[in-house]
């Protein structure tokens, strides 16, 4: 018997890069967190702490501010293949590389009814995401968002539920369904219009919350992938993740009030969790493109 | 020599209180946090734990989500007018009370190029805010935003200033400037349109910044305050508080690169901390308006 | 009519602040975040963007590593009376100084049972804070801490409050009582062993939460204050603000159980919000002491 | 071509349970965060909707509060243990269930040198952990900790690694060494002394932290994981997530003064993110123990 080293990883994480783009006077403006880990041979600096291999973290950091800048970042995806393939071919010992990358957007501020030429306004806490998966010379993309926080104040009802002695919840035909998406997607390849089928993807899924009368926030899960996959032939697979963030009707009957359906708290915790991957029944699973995610 | 009770209140604070308008099948949203602080003839309770004046949380609870029911919400401001005078009006110890509203923007999910009726998605991280202050017969009404991130990706300089022996800082006339902008300001009465004030008075602050060539973040702020008062005869003054959120330019010399203010590294701690009052200079302070606020 | 500055400030907030005490082989370790701001001559700079009176922020923070190394740090009082005094008698337009500092508390590691000289563990999340003023030759010292959260799982009772047509809250003779303290008291001078003040207030703060039976939070926080000012001569007066944590017993009789006072539901939000201040009634009161920080 | 359901679950998250043993005069307090996740035959409520076989969450949070109340809670291993069994052996269509727990401590406050019968107070923000996973009659335990922040103040070096065109990192022979620990540990049987073990892992990852003369984070990870499975045979694998929180030595010398490792800026992003598996040569892997939990 002995003891040893399984899986492992290194990078550095949450690297904060602004990228100003001043081709001409209307300034463009990145904003991306920029997180790289390496995968390869590394046994020796976790038994003896000798180095050889271990490109530092630091320079991992240097790096993606030095790709900012000697080529135009272009869409996340891009910059994180590249990223990542540059640690596999420069460095030897370095057979993967995980690269995540989140873009918070921004908008122009408005001046006089158009937007300025290099001021700028946070436009929500939403954001896009990739996780980048290179192993040798296999490639995979996750793309997804997060933070996109939905709800719809009808169309949603919940029975026909197993009820057991612990169970106190009322059935309901009228509820309101809220939920704050993260949502990966797998594409099947790297030669796709990222921009383009992400701002698809997103607004298919926003279309399918809202235009499914629900039964189940699983109803409405299953629906948001499915409509993805059936336009997207790009992607392989959908995992989401949906908190179900409840919003109770206000009992007012002790004020002498009726509530229908119109006054409610919103609570915090604890939350439903609904995950789940809607997938494609003639694909490969990857299981390399989601190792070290959280699973949905 | 003797203890005793000093200023003092109590309520219940982030009551989180969403309402939807079902007048139509074209559904209203709106999303609130409520905090409800009394006070009064409070002596009792601290003293001895005898609770005969004190109108338990729970109520002041139960009261937001009644008058949410009871008549359309209206702006926040009206809102909390209403909810403070309640109290004072129907609790005879009580003789103020400050009401602190935070509403949280929602937009429709566009389907088919059109907004939904009843599915809704949250616009960013952005709060209209408001806090009402009723002393006896008088109101004080200070209204505000907060978390409104803005950047210049030029425009901004930052020169002239003294050095002494740990001034390392060096002089700069090109310069990111961002800031999440903590914005407050008091009305001079509570006969206003609020809706068309706070738009507006947000609109200013935006093109403000936008605008203002800013030799540094105190400028800007005067300017954004400034702007206000000189449109919008209904405020008092204005109070800010803006952390400068240093974007660092990567220093890109030792990897053979120039970085002409194109890619940043932006820090979250330390940073600068701009804050100040713009204010009339022929108006009474109103200290009791801003009391138990954050000055700034 | 004009439109001027009022009362403003700028200054570096939350420098991350380190220092080991190397002196010997069993180091010391010290964990603060330290703020600092100025207040004085500074109309140029918001009217016109002048910077000749503004010492960079950048500048601040170097002066308070600076002088974490050129003199032992001491305690927080201590060390943040000095970094004030420095900007003030250094800077001619600087007139006061508003230095907040916060420590974070380690232990050391255990090794065969005893500390280890050189490796520590963070010790809580609870912070030990000061908030010094200075105008001019005054100075005034605000300590306290934060982030103590407390329970009693008995000797709490609530009732005897008003009830009207919104109250639906049951009177209770046992509760759980729990809250997270935030005090601030304000020394009468500074000729003080701040160390030992420090501790026995927390110790005595702790004691009356733990031994007051308890019929209202608003008593137990008197009783807080009231038993710190009568121990603490150089204590003028304690400001508290006490979250009411609310944790709700869950009802169990639709599963055919008793739930005696064993299992609660610990609420978010909303929460109870009690504050205040107890004082000695002989005492000129301090507004300098307190401006700009939030009230209670 | 077919769009299907791949893995899901469904469940409720971050049920705040606080209970209370009154068994005695002498109360005990526990306080943990549930979540509960179900696994089986759920395609329908994804297809269509059809809820027949889906336990309410609702239903889930109130089997957590009345297994509090109908027997001991004993270690949140048994516990997590017990609650995800009862749903497999009472709801026919569940399969599978991962049952999180996480434990927050408190201590007794000190009243006149005693612990105080029912009084408490938060000792620390660390949290100890477990992910229980059930598949028919398997099961897995993998119990943990986070938020276990750690520092060396000397005995860390790091050199000798590989230099690129964007390397701009010193070699070091002292620097601080800091990090969160988060850890998980697969057990292989149930027939475990669980408060012992923990206890004694956490103690044994600690020591190893504090003695190991660190070369590389890799090198102190992997002592810490060797280091409990040396000790613990009743472990399978070790689990860890170091970020590196980074302590830069602020440069003085251009304010005259040496820095000889005495004063530190800590960083806050980004950070280093050691995480690997150390494990045995001689267990067989167990994918479904950490399946959707994050790998590291």
């Amino acid at each position: 018997m002995g003891i040893v080293m399984g899986p492992n990883q290194y990078g550095k994480a949450e690297v904060r890069l602004v990228a100003v783009d001043r081709a001409t006077s209307r300034h463009g403006l990145r904003d991306l967190t920029v997180s790289t880990a390496l995968r390869g041979k590394f046994d020796e600096t976790h038994y003896t702490g000798d180095n050889t291999n271990v490109l530092p973290t630091d320079t991992q950091k240097n790096t993606a501010y030095a790709f900012a800048k000697q080529a135009p970042i272009g869409a996340i995806e891009d910059f994180a293949l590249r990223l990542g393939r540059h640690f596999i071919d420069t460095q030897e010992p370095v057979h993967g590389a995980r690269v995540l990358v989140e873009e918070h957007p921004w908008a122009r501020i408005p001046v006089g009814g158009e937007g300025h030429d290099h001021a700028f306004h946070r436009d929500g806490d939403e954001a896009r995401t990739v996780a980048v998966t290179l192993d040798g010379s296999v490639s995979h993309v996750v793309a997804g968002l997060k933070n996109l926080v939905v709800l719809k104040s009808t169309g949603s009802e919940f029975w026909g539920y197993p009820k057991d002695e612990y169970t106190t919840l009322q059935e309901t035909t009228d509820r309101i369904l809220s939920t704050a998406v993260t949502a990966r997607w797998r594409y099947l390849g790297t030669d796709v219009d990222w921009d383009k089928s992400f701002g698809e993807i997103r607004a298919t899924m926003l279309e399918a919350f809202a235009t499914t009368h629900s039964y189940a926030l699983q109803q409405t899960l299953y629906e948001m992938g499915r409509s993805v996959l059936e336009k997207h032939p790009e992607v392989a697979e959908v995992r989401l993740s949906l908190p179900n963030k409840h919003n109770f009707l206000v009992d007012m009957t002790p004020f002498g009030l009726s509530n229908e359906n119109e006054v409610f708290f919103a609570a915090d915790r604890p939350y439903g969790l609904i995950e789940g991957t809607v997938t494609r029944d003639d694909v490969e699973p990857a299981k390399a493109a989601w190792y070290s995610l959280p699973e949905f």
